[in-house]
């Protein structure tokens, strides 16, 4: 931590910075510049708070030298991480899309969806059945019902399944039901006490980016269910807000090679719900596998015009079987395989 | 709502957004103009999906007519809704400060806090123990031996208190240590279930502003805590992210006047949060009550320089005595009291 | 265009409206709902300021319904635009790699980039002579000089080159040096006398997108340029700005597919500026040609480390000889050519 | 400027800044971590790129000590600048309120603008000849005609001037016409040649900031006027771009502290443009008073309705008569006078 005195700095405030460090188990190095005097922390600087000494008198700003994120840092672990999902590995060099409707509503809807996914050459099947929805008179989703249905179809043609977890409370409803994937959604980036209980179980995770959330933010709760044990955790890119009022989010493809150099683990991109329209979906498809992405996960729906919610932006089942091949082609320039 | 129709729409199509506007309980009104054709639902739009027409073949955009909330509407409640806590009403004529600090600590700093909260007239005491930290190797709080300590410190001087829920198996804690007031903290304002059991209470819910919510969500989460009967609601706008660096968040004053046509809920605001640095914070409570805020969230804290988190923005119990008569000052201008 | 009423509104206020159309030379479609009253205007919208209706009594909202730009837009011409320069063609099947460093230098240090961007197979070079620095003690780019290095260099590989003009007493000089393509840089994109300038010549003109325009005021600034009379025109996505700071900007991917969609105008991408960083220049390239992008600005300088601006983005020749058979495979994934 | 470098940096690495910084003239200051080595730049930081260094092998990261402005900041001058405009002090106690409408449209409406302008109590008046139109099919400003209009209206109520310069090849009109107050506009924040030009003259100079600009981004551009020898400079908050779609952008309050302790420059708020709603005008412009503004730059229309321009931002001579003893009041709350 490198800590900034103000230009009329006196010796008392120096000192001042110089005896909390102390008081922390830090050292100090005092460099008297030619226009500020700065001080650098010399120790294990992930204790302090930057807060703390912005706090002292005499202090300008504080910077820190090292990430706040430790277990799920590259830094730390240069190796790739690989999560396996029954013998499914996200991360490495085989790109996985996992696809399915926003929301399970019938069986007849699922076993259809499951039906179409297994057939395009998916090997994974997302679905929700708890819904986070902006408005309490909206459809929230089928709930435990849904995600009985959901396993059912899954189940049939052999694909894992990946659904939403929003409520501490179900968590013991997924285990029996034998989730594959907790998705723990944008909405709830940095529901602390949710993240801790996912991270005391070994299921793997796919973490959604907060709509605003910065890349080290996404980390640090990437690193909170990596500290309580779990280290199956999947980031997933599903667009950030902005000015933009053209379509519902911006893709950042940016974070794609950004997460790639600070983290081990693997990334995967929703182009579905970031740009919120089904015609948007090929092309943000394309350029998240092209910039590096391990996997997507795609909103595919028997018949789009009739779904519960998000209707416009989930593909046909057509749509999302003229894309296989094209994303296939796209792989391959990379160097990887789907 | 109103449909509007791509500009080379065929019949089939127009006839294809009549039906299914029927199906659902409504009217169109087919409007041919020069460029487009144009199509008005009428009926109860509330019941609609933007969604579900944007999947229809020939639809180019939707429109909604209607706000999507209700209950916590101006337009179906005309006069201010006045909060009333213990006696101690919010929204209305009468400004209130809650003040306090960031997290509670010891029993010591709370007392301390409480006996300055109460000497420069403040009559609502603020604290967290439950702390929604960015970071799992920070303090998260005291948990409910810091309920236990607040509540303590609190009723020495007969302030009621304001303390974070995080967490739905904590509520019944809250209501067994009688906390006055409940905070929905920004990470949690889309937390649905987490609003849905708080609407169940009838305990007075501060609802904090998500860090890019938009007016309109933030008021549909409202809605949530309103729907399930608990209508002792007060809006907290504490800033919004941008790409702004110089401070922590952008104080949305603009918020303030737009919610008081929207809405009949009190609004208050939290100048700590938002700027994050003390010096920032009289500027800010000037303005905010300037604007026709009901009140503020201020943090306090006996020493900020041995704050356990967020120092560097509690004022000290002098910086707080001293910025009371200059709310006054501000709270007479605009013809209110404090 | 749509004029949503209020709740209470009276007949007179109506009618107000009504009157204010009919002046207009439009004509009114009034639609009384069960809670809004609507008023559709018959006519050419785009002779109307949404404002002057919004300050009418009784209006509650006013929503466009054909788009504001008309030379530039899709709707009224189908066909895609290839821009011309010089026999290279921007837009249609061939992606064009324009490379080059950010700042004119030397005429060695422009020898050497020009020597090595043909070699690597780019047609086009890219160079600035005048640069738009934030602070007013920075490096402001060689000028005229510059130019004429910069014409020098690429004439002997025969490169048409591409630079940014900033100020409209310049445009002589441009026309004097024969430049081939005139860069219409971020902070100039709202520069509408400069863009009426551009507008009344024949030469090609990249305009980059604003660091906070939406797609909507971008297509509007190349609607000034068009409506002048110039059509040769190539839209730069170049990042946009937003809450995270682990890179510079946030490449806008999601606006090549929305672009293709609202405009005949090709697109090109510079990964360079928007990421800011070499390292993400190969994925954003890359990306930006999957999602469908017509071409890509790339900074390369023979020495990055010694360049005036900007070093720590430019590509080495080394690292751009590497990249492009990376990006001709993504190109032939999507069924293209470079 | 603080150079951190990489974990597994070498001995040549470190060489390789050391001598990077003596070329230019600096000293290198080296201290080597527990996990990272860390290299302090002794000497003038303004002389460097950031960029310089990130291009270095074996740098992490480059973050600046000292700010990159100088003559307008507060640290090398303390005492408030007040800037003289025949008379009227903009900066020190007084707080002065501009008025008039956002475009000239012709004698009488400037004529009666004025004279209600004057009968209120303001001592500026606005008005815009040229205008930045995002449309190139809406009235783009009456031009040299326009200023002579407003001239002539407002001399005869001996009222100084304020009006926009957007290309500066009308600068000698400007002179000409004796305007006392150019206004540089939020979309020319950053055109540095205009910045240059008006640097030379001595004439005051408003200052907008830009949609998306960061604090210190503007500061530079204010420097780059003050470096031309024209420290007559006033910075005007006129609001900041944001998600949210409630109103038209976020008023910056925040900024006005900011700005108070990082320069010495008067700080004035334009509470029309930022809200774009006559209806926020009140209440915003009495929160950037109660937050320290030094003047405000108000709409005012002698018939909103038939504006030619913005016709929904502009107030009635009425609603500005209501409002003046409104913010005298705030005013002396805050200890100033108008």
């Amino acid at each position: 931590m490198i800590i900034i005195m103000r230009p009329q700095v006196t010796e008392a405030e120096i000192q001042g910075v110089e005896t909390k460090l102390k008081s922390l188990g830090l050292k100090a190095n005092i460099s008297r510049g030619v226009e500020r005097t700065i001080i650098g922390a010399i120790g294990d600087e992930r204790k302090l708070n930057k807060e703390t000494f912005l706090a002292l008198p005499g202090v300008d700003n504080v910077m820190r030298v090292v990430k706040p994120y430790k277990i799920v840092a590259r830094e730390w672990h240069q190796e790739d991480t690989i999560v396996d999902i029954k013998g499914i590995p996200i991360g490495g060099n085989t790109i996985q899309i996992i696809a399915g409707p926003c929301s399970v509503e019938t069986q007849e809807q699922m076993d259809s969806a499951a039906k179409n996914i297994a057939k395009v050459g998916c090997r994974l099947m997302r679905g929700g059945a708890f819904k986070p929805r902006t408005s309490p008179y909206s459809f929230q989703g089928k709930g435990l019902e849904g995600l009985k249905i959901f396993r059912q179809a899954a189940s049939k043609y052999n694909l894992p399944i990946v659904t939403e977890l929003m409520d501490v409370r179900y968590l013991d409803d997924f285990l029996k039901q034998g989730v594959e994937v907790i998705q723990i959604g944008t909405r709830n980036m940095q529901n602390f006490d949710l993240l801790k209980e996912v991270g005391k179980t070994h299921i793997p995770v796919i973490l959604k980016r907060g709509l605003c959330a910065t890349i080290s933010e996404w980390l640090m709760s990437a690193e909170y269910i990596a500290a309580g044990g779990n280290h199956n955790i999947i980031l997933c890119e599903r667009g950030i807000r902005s000015f933009e009022t053209a379509y519902r989010n911006v893709l950042d493809v940016t974070a794609i090679p950004v997460l790639k150099k600070e983290t081990h683990l693997p990334v995967i991109v929703d182009p579905s719900h970031s740009g919120g329209k089904a015609y948007l979906v090929p092309a943000l498809a394309k350029a998240a596998i092209a910039a590096g992405a391990d996997g997507l996960l795609i909103e595919m729906h028997p018949t789009p015009c009739d779904a519960w919610c998000d209707a416009d932006q989930a593909l046909t089942p057509d749509e999302l079987e003229k894309l296989m091949p094209e994303l296939r082609a796209i792989t391959q320039a990379v160097g990887r395989d789907m």
